[in-house]
Formats: structure tokens, C-alpha cells, sequence
């Protein structure tokens, strides 16, 4: 009979490695005690291996306070949050960079709008990499593990490219090999609402649901979805464009070139403009038009009730393609989700539901405009938790 | 150590004896020496296993012709045809029935009108089981190993009631149930676009492939999707609803009460009533409609065209919401794209396509109108083929 292998014994030792940096990064510090009862482990192989972390400067140890039945104190391991990542959020509108250290607090958030407006890929990667080293400069003695951004396109998983990102103008740049150059740094993009689901999942309004469907509206709608616990990639990672379903063939023509996409319908900017406002205030500028609905301005009403309305079509649909447990609803979605419930209830109700209404949960993204964004950092500190002992040791 | 326990080596020769009755399933009869090679075990295993299932009257082996390189016989493993299933496809205007031998073949099929066009479910049971025993009586000496339906509706898999079958008219019907207390005989049904793709996958035109959607037209649209190689079922196992998703505000009130749903535009009836004709005449009456079509009947032509567009804008959605591989149109789907494929494609290329479009193949199902009959089939046979053991010794 063959003996447990030296190899068998070093791979099982990694996943335990992996498991507990796992844990502390995604639940914050935990006691010794608490995870060699999770991990089913003894208490000296635990040490071992946060002792391990430890001398990888990836969590530290604090005496616990004394507690538990049997008043021993157990040791504390804490993610060490000088291990940071920043992520990028590449909005129609507006950029938004974090520093987010090693248990996903966020240290730092910037937001601008692009320069001078512009939308091209030069501009973009100019404008990521001032803020990316800006928030890097302000925290000096960091260790950066990597750079993620999210952009509202479609990622070409094996090298980053973005295929096509209507709102932005791209079609096929290498926005992520001209960062990653500009910054001598590695660099991960993903599709925002991929990245979106993947956030509330770990740390949002979707902990503990597998069948998750995220839609998120700004300027346009992204969707994310995880289906029996797994990202829906399709084919070629491009899976999850709910923006530009069809749903009106009477409606706008979208810049898309198509004619009454969902987003022509449910946008923040077609919001601002039903209710008679300028096009570009993003978030702010919603609230606005809500407070005014609710003040009684009937331009604002309407334009609420209208984009309701919308929503509630489009969830629907989503609804009856994907059967989800869960939809979480970010932005422009959220917002006016909040304002007109009834309204995109109603919406829902008009037509047929697969589901029992009652088995589906509509939330707002508990992480909030922040969904992409959180995620993009998750993405960027995914190899060191897939692989802690590959940890750069030179910040 | 603890040495193999007869458990595991028990586990491991039932897996060995389900891997050999599916290759002879699907892929028709096959000699010992290729079970060998594919199976990776040695020639007195193959022996014993393909033994077993002689005596479980699943298969029969033949002496095969002298061929290959070392000129020796190699027995031929043939699945056994008198082991059957009876498979139904329970439609808006008809039913159809087949008597399916293991190994897939079609022994006996039969179609009939809803008696007195009574959808109602004590209709559907009687008219179904009336089928099936009149296709069961016509074939003495078989084993019927049990009975597969296809619905154009929701099904619920832990007690196979159908939720929601609108086209049937269906809510929260225990279909399933009462067709097995009046059969006496095991039931299960599953929804038919699901069944479609299963079928398409296995036997049709999506062999090879695992990222599939499959959309089959009739008088409603089913859709079934098959996601990196798994089904898409949803948190409930009602996802797939595409004959719902709303595509034209302007347009008819759909049976379901939502305006402009998919299935307004694009269903057989949708077609003939363009065309002048009268509705419920089924393929043959959209197949000629499509002829006219093509003889110049400006109607005819005209009815064809809006279809066709129809069929595009929604294949559109479906290929940005899903990111499939292939898609795999069925019914008036196909139809309607074999005839006027450039004006289906003009659609799709109206709007932005997340994948380039010439990742994306668009096939007609390999199986025909046939694939839910036959994924029907394989719902039936899947117990046998899991659990070859557990076939029951009598007929």
C-alpha cells in the first residue's frame, strides 16, 4: 500500500493555508478556537499555519480577551490590512478608486469625473493611474497586492481586453495590459456587475443565496448572476448584457443602435431627463428628482412612476429567464426601487411570474453604489488568497 | 492503514457498469475492445460487467465481423430495444407519443388532437394514458421501464406538479401524480424546452458543445439553456421562461395578460393569422405558409419577414443575456429561419451582440419538433441508466 505522500500532505496543507486567510478576509479577525473548529483541525496544526501567515505579513495575532466556558483566551488572527488592493470603478460618469486592505475594509475612496469628458481609452487609463497612485501615495507602507478595475463592458477573461463597452465607446481596447504597463503593477478587469454579484455575495445583500440575479443602472444596466452558486460566464465570459433586451419596440433608439433597449427606459439619465433635469448629475441628481416626487412636483412623479414602471418589466423578464432567489438591485434600480415599490410591484405582477411571487427576495444592494467596486478588489485579491505563500515580499 | 473495503470496490464496479450502459445508450451498439479502451479496464472486467447486464436483460452481445489490425472478433455490447420507455410531448394542439427502445431509437410514435380541445388536465391525463397504452399494447414482450412527459410549463421537480403551464391554462396541476395512479406506472415530467436542450445535447445538433440554448417555437416559446455543461434550472427549476420576456410595448395583449411578450410575435399561430390563414394548423400549416411565401404570396412573404425579424430581436437578447456557444432553434423557429435566414440575421445584427457574432452558431434542432419527445424519453430512462441494477424484473 502506498503512504500518504509528502506532495498529498503539502497540498493539504496549502488548502488549509488558503482556507483560514479565506476566512479572516472574508469574516474579519477570528479566534484560534473558532477556526480549528471550523476547519476541523487540532489546535497545534492551527498555530502552525497562522504562525505561517504570520511570517508571510499577512495577518497577525492579538491575545483574545478571556471568554468561552473554559475562560482560556484563544488567539486572535487578524488580516493584516497594510496588505491592500486598489480597485477601480469605471463608470459613464465617473470614476471611483479605493484602497481596500486584506479583510475588505476600504481605507480610502476617491471619485472624479473623467477628463475633460472623455471617454476614450487613453483618457481612462490616464485618469485610473493618477488615482490609483494617488491613493498609494497617501499610504505610504503599504504591501499592494494588485490592481482591479470594473468596467461596464464585456472582459475578455484571458487577456483583459474589453470587447465592447457601448457606453463607453470601446470596442475591443486593451485597457488592461495599458494600465498594468502605465502602472508596472498587475492589473485585473471584469465586467461591473459580475464583479457587482460577486461583492454582495460575499459581503452584501446575497450572503448565503445561490441563485442570485444583481442588475445595477447608471447611465446604462448591467447584470450579474450566479446560478447554483456559480458566476454565469457563457461561452466567452460575455454573458449577463440585460441592458439591451428589447422591451419596447416603439421606444428610443439607444446609442446602441437598436431600438427600445431596458436601458433606454430605466437609466439615471432617462430618469433626469422624463423629469425635465439635465442629463450627467448621477446619483445626487436621482435622489433630487425623488425628493421632488415625493414634495408632490408632478414632473418629478411621473418620471419616477414611468421609470418604475420600467423596471418592474425588466425584472419580471429577469425573473422568468434565470429564476433566481434573489435580486439584488443596484443604482438607478435601487433608488427608484426604494421611492416606488408598489409601482415596480405592479410592473412585476402585470404579467406571468414562473415563480411564486412570495419565493423571490428584491433587495437593495447592501453594499451600495459600491457592488463593482468591492468586487473589483475581491478580483484583485484573488491569487494571494488562492495562493498565500505566493504573496509578493516587497510592497 | 485500512486496506480497499468491499464498499468502495463495489462503488466502483457500479460505476463501471453505468458508464457502460450509457455508452451503449447514446452512442448505439459497441464492441468490447473500444469499451475497453474508453474505459480504461481490463478485458475480463469488461466481460464481467457487460455479463451482469446480459443477465439483467439490458444488453446482448453479439459476435462482431473480424476487423481491426489484430483481425480478432470483439464482441458487440447491443443495448436490448425490448427495454422501453413511452415518452409523450404534451402540447397546446396535440399530443404526441413514442415508444423509445434503449439505445434511443423510436419504435412506434403517434400524435393526436386534445380530445374535444379540452386542455384541462383530466383531459390531458385520460387522452395521454389512452396513448400510451395503445402504444404499450402494440408492442407485446417489452419491459416498460417508465413513462416521460413533456410539458410547456413549469414543473416543479420534487412532486412533478406542473406550477404554471399558460398556454395550457394550467396552475399548480398534480399532472404527474394522477397520470402515474392511472398508468399504475412510474411518471416523471420535466418541462420541454429543458428536455429539448437535454435531448439536442445528447442525440441532436448540440453534441459536443456546453454552453447551448435552445428555443423551440409552437404555439408558445420554451427555452432551455445548458450552462458550461449543467442545466439551468433556476432556484426552483422554472428558469428558461423566454416565451414571456416583453419585446414590444405597442404589442398584443399576450394570453399570459402582458403586453407584447416574445411569444406574441413569433408563435406557429402568430405566423398563419399574418398570413391570412387560421390558426392551430400546426407545422404543416406554417410550412405552408412558408412555401407560398417563397411562390410569391405577398401575404405570405410578409407574414414570414415579420416573423423572421421577430425571431432575431429576441435571439439577440438571448445571446446577450445567456453568452450561449450555439443556439438551437426548434418549431416555428426553425422553420421560420431556414426560410428567411438573411432577414433573422439582419435582426440579430440590428443591436449589439456581447459575443462576436460569428462565435455565436445558430443550428435547426437536430431532433426536429422531436427533441422534448425524446429528452422526454431520456427523463424515463435516466433512473435505469443510473441504477442499471434497480431495473425491475418484470414487464
Amino acid at each position: 500500500m502506498p503512504t500518504p505522500t509528502g506532495v498529498g500532505t503539502e497540498e493539504l496543507r496549502r488548502a488549509n493555508l488558503r482556507a483560514i486567510l479565506q476566512t479572516v478576509h472574508t469574516h474579519g479577525p477570528t479566534t484560534r478556537a473558532v477556526l480549528t473548529k471550523q476547519l476541523g483541525l487540532n489546535r497545534s496544526t492551527i498555530g502552525a499555519l497562522t504562525g505561517e501567515l504570520q511570517s508571510l505579513a499577512l495577518v497577525s495575532e492579538e491575545a483574545a480577551a478571556v471568554g468561552g466556558r473554559s475562560g482560556r483566551p484563544s488567539h486572535l488572527v487578524v488580516p493584516r490590512e497594510d496588505n491592500v488592493v486598489v480597485a477601480a470603478d469605471v463608470g459613464v460618469d465617473r470614476i471611483a478608486v479605493a484602497l481596500v486592505g486584506l479583510g475588505g475594509e476600504v481605507l480610502d475612496r476617491r471619485t472624479r469625473g473623467h477628463q475633460r469628458g472623455e471617454h476614450d481609452v487613453a483618457h481612462v487609463v490616464d485618469a485610473v493611474a493618477q488615482m490609483v497612485e494617488d491613493v498609494l501615495g497617501a499610504a505610504p507602507g503599504v504591501r499592494c497586492l494588485g490592481i482591479g478595475v470594473a468596467v461596464p463592458g464585456a472582459v475578455r477573461a484571458s487577456d483583459g481586453v474589453v470587447r465592447f463597452a457601448p457606453n463607453l465607446g470601446w470596442v475591443d481596447e486593451p485597457f488592461t495590459d495599458l494600465l498594468a504597463q502605465r502602472l508596472g503593477r498587475p492589473v485585473v478587469t471584469g465586467n461591473d456587475a459580475n464583479l457587482g454579484v460577486l461583492a454582495e455575495h460575499l459581503r452584501g445583500a446575497a450572503v448565503g443565496y445561490s441563485d442570485v440575479a444583481y442588475l445595477n443602472a447608471s447611465v446604462g444596466i448591467g447584470g450579474g448572476f450566479l446560478l447554483g452558486g456559480r458566476p454565469l460566464g457563457g461561452a466567452s465570459g460575455y454573458a449577463g448584457e440585460v441592458g439591451h433586451m428589447p422591451v419596447d419596440s416603439s421606444g428610443p433608439v439607444c446609442r446602441c443602435g437598436a431600438v427600445g433597449c431596458w436601458e433606454t427606459k430605466v437609466g439615471e439619465n432617462v430618469l433626469l431627463r422624463h423629469a425635465g433635469r439635465l442629463a450627467g448629475g448621477g446619483p445626487p441628481a436621482v435622489a433630487e428628482v425623488i425628493s421632488a416626487a415625493k414634495a408632490g412636483e408632478a414632473r418629478a412623479e411621473a418620471a419616477v412612476i414611468d421609470v418604475a414602471e420600467w423596471c418592474g418589466v425588466g425584472i419580471r423578464a429577469i425573473v422568468n429567464l434565470f429564476n433566481p432567489e434573489i435580486v439584488v438591485l443596484g443604482g438607478t434600480l435601487a433608488q427608484v426601487w426604494r421611492a416606488a415599490e408598489d409601482r415596480v410591484d405592479a410592473a412585476i405582477d402585470s404579467g406571468p411570474m414562473v415563480s411564486p411571487r412570495d419565493d423571490v427576495v428584491i433587495r437593495s444592494a447592501g453594499l451600495g453604489g459600491d457592488s463593482p467596486l468591492i468586487g473589483a478588489a475581491e478580483l484583485a485579491f484573488a491569487p494571494v488568497l488562492e495562493h498565500p505563500q505566493a504573496v509578493p515580499q516587497a510592497g
